[in-house]
């Protein structure tokens, strides 16, 4: 088992990586999202699988019939910009691997089985997460997806249409939702939850709720070196004041909230901005302290901004409320992994994943494989090889248990 | 003399003009860039003067002989990014005006009278203001100026090379500079000093030191949503917190000091950054101040930083010590302008210009014309027509006194 495992990794490392700082760049639709695909469909076809890509450019490998009543797992292969090789990889990987090793075992699943890739997870290229699983379930329209571009202008529908796929026949697809029986993706963990538990394997239970926020602050660009500290009106200064705001709530409400992301006009050393855009990712545990988070932020900002003379516009890009995976699912899941005296942990996260959207329509839940820094989106990010290993295991026994797989 | 004036002025507005935000993006060796060189070369030719292109591509418009003891006047036609109309082309119009309203009167220079337009002195492509006057004099080698690049990774030699020029040939040229007898630049002034002073008209008397300081903080990228605040090195902290000491240090020493331009890596909302990169742009009127602005800058800098458990680098990458024009030269001028008995104000002024450059080498100084808002580096940057005209007529009676001109 770890051979497959091990082997179909050193297969897929090399794609996107950069050899400076050893991080990957894998955006969807573009040439190395292009060989990501057909390393995908290469390894399914090799194990008899049938693949096929769906309106929504998700890519789907079948052992036996398309449904119904499908057993699904799979995870992602696109990444953030410098971003770690497991988020996503790792599930994929481990899913072929699990085949090779049902095969192995000479159990034949009675059930269908699925893997599937889901385009655009991370929405590094087009700005929202989980795209391929959010048009899948109507969870975004086709016409809100189509108009979504890049940095170059270049829109979600033209990039999926220079990709062989028709545009127009984007959007929900409720007829292959209903062949899902039940979906289980594995990840690598972005914490160090299972770190100190002292496991390898946990099963995710719930999703925090979480959104993203844009915090506009509109001033008056003027030159940098004559213009008297009395007659600025400068955008940086509230949006600062703002950064330190947001570290100020997330402790007062045992939230996280970050500000990773800055577009500033016209970003010349040698000139006040007329603009600074900042984009708040913020999560909880729970809503209400998320939208206490929200709030408290939004009043610093507009404090701040008053004070300089300064605009202020905040505009909610995306919600999700919390996502309670099925409590029976995750509880056997958890006995499959760890022994009905010892099960696995029982994990909360705040990363969204597209396990938490398809929960909204078929039973789902996730298998996470420690991160022992817990460190994600980084080149560091790492998981050790046993860990791997054993989450292919965990996957194997959970795949053969739901799919009613026998010799 | 306002006709030839307004009718020039007309004729340059067009070009790199934005028309949704009425700013001006004209880039050094850019399509437009050729446009507004071919202009200029066509409005010289137009009143029979000889232009050339020096080895670092300033071009040059010359009225009889090219030197020696030349009267040289002239400004910059390039641009900050969505900058104004009036820095730099201001100048340059009114050196063609007052060459026409000489004409008009029936002048004749007795010395010679030249027009230079230097090249990038905004350093919006490249990075470094004043890169033509500073080559011109050798105040940048020109190995260091061919290996500049653009946001592209284009290097000055290559974009030079690609406008017909041969980049080998670059460099300090004092042959040139020995031709120039004085050299007097019109410029927007960049303040409201003039608008205090109720006049049309100034001399620009000092330009206060001022440099430029790139600040590195490198923390721990990391994912937004799964990250526990304890265990974040997140460098947006240190960074907003030194935004706020910039304002600070600036207040306390009569300064002025601005953080316009940052630079994010990986940049993505759902990332903690792992560098935050920003400029810092300090000025003051005395060399003392400056230093106590960046020095007050820096230890903030580096206790926020360690605090956060992030590591910071601070870099100078440009300084300018204080420039006094000539005494004499620049009372000569006020009382050109203004009168022996009402002589034009005298300025200092935080702002860099191609005059200040050229001061190490030749007798230099500027006129500066009213900028009613103060407001500059951006799309509403103006001055009015009248004091435009204004501006014509004090550069004529300025070059018909230092060349001597006699009907």
């Amino acid at each position: 088992m770890s051979d497959t495992f091990d082997r179909l990794w050193a297969g897929l490392a090399p794609l996107g990586r950069d050899r400076t700082t050893g991080g990957y760049r894998r955006l969807s639709w573009t040439p190395v999202d292009a060989e990501l695909r057909a390393w995908f469909a290469g390894e399914a076809d090799a194990r008899g699988m049938t693949v096929e890509t769906d309106r929504n450019g998700n890519l789907w490998a079948w052992l036996g019939e398309p449904g119904p009543d499908a057993v699904v797992t799979g995870s992602h292969l696109d990444s953030v910009p410098n971003g770690g090789g497991f988020d996503g990889p790792l599930g994929v990987v481990s899913a072929l691997a699990a085949v090779d090793e049902l095969n192995r075992r000479g159990l034949r699943p009675r059930r269908p089985l699925a893997i599937v890739v889901f385009v655009e997870e991370e929405g590094a290229r087009f700005g929202v997460p989980r795209l391929g699983s959010r048009l899948l379930t109507g969870a975004i329209t086709a016409d809100r997806a189509r108009g979504l571009t890049d940095s170059d202008g270049v829109t979600w529908a033209r990039a999926m249409a220079d990709a062989g796929l028709d545009p127009d026949r984007m959007g929900a697809d409720p007829d292959r939702l209903s062949r899902i029986g039940v979906f289980v993706e594995l990840h690598i963990e972005q914490g160090r939850s299972l770190a100190r538990h002292g496991a390898p394997v946990g099963v995710a239970a719930t999703v925090w709720p979480h959104g993203r926020w844009r915090l506009d602050f509109s001033g008056q660009a003027d030159h940098a070196g004559t213009t008297r500290i009395a007659d600025r009106n400068d955008p940086m200064l509230p949006f600062a004041e703002t950064v330190a705001a947001v570290r100020r709530a997330a402790v007062e409400h045992d939230a996280v909230a970050t500000i990773g992301r800055v577009w500033l006009s016209p970003n010349t050393s040698n000139s006040i901005p007329s603009r600074v855009r900042a984009w708040l990712d913020a999560r909880a545990p729970q809503e209400a302290a998320l939208r206490a988070v929200v709030a408290g932020v939004d009043t610093a900002a507009r404090l701040a901004a008053a004070q300089h003379g300064v605009s202020l516009s905040n505009f909610q890009e995306s919600f999700f409320p919390r996502v309670d995976f099925p409590r029976d699912l995750c509880h056997r899941l958890a006995a499959l992994v760890g022994g009905e005296d010892t099960p696995a942990p029982l994990l909360s996260t705040g990363a969204g994943h597209d396990a938490a959207i398809l929960a909204s329509a078929v039973p789902a839940t996730m298998l996470f494989v420690r991160n022992p820094t817990g460190i994600s989106h980084a080149p560091e990010e790492r998981a050790d090889p046993a860990d791997c290993h054993a989450g292919v295991t965990a996957l194997t026994e959970v795949l053969a248990d739901l799919t009613d797989a026998k010799s």
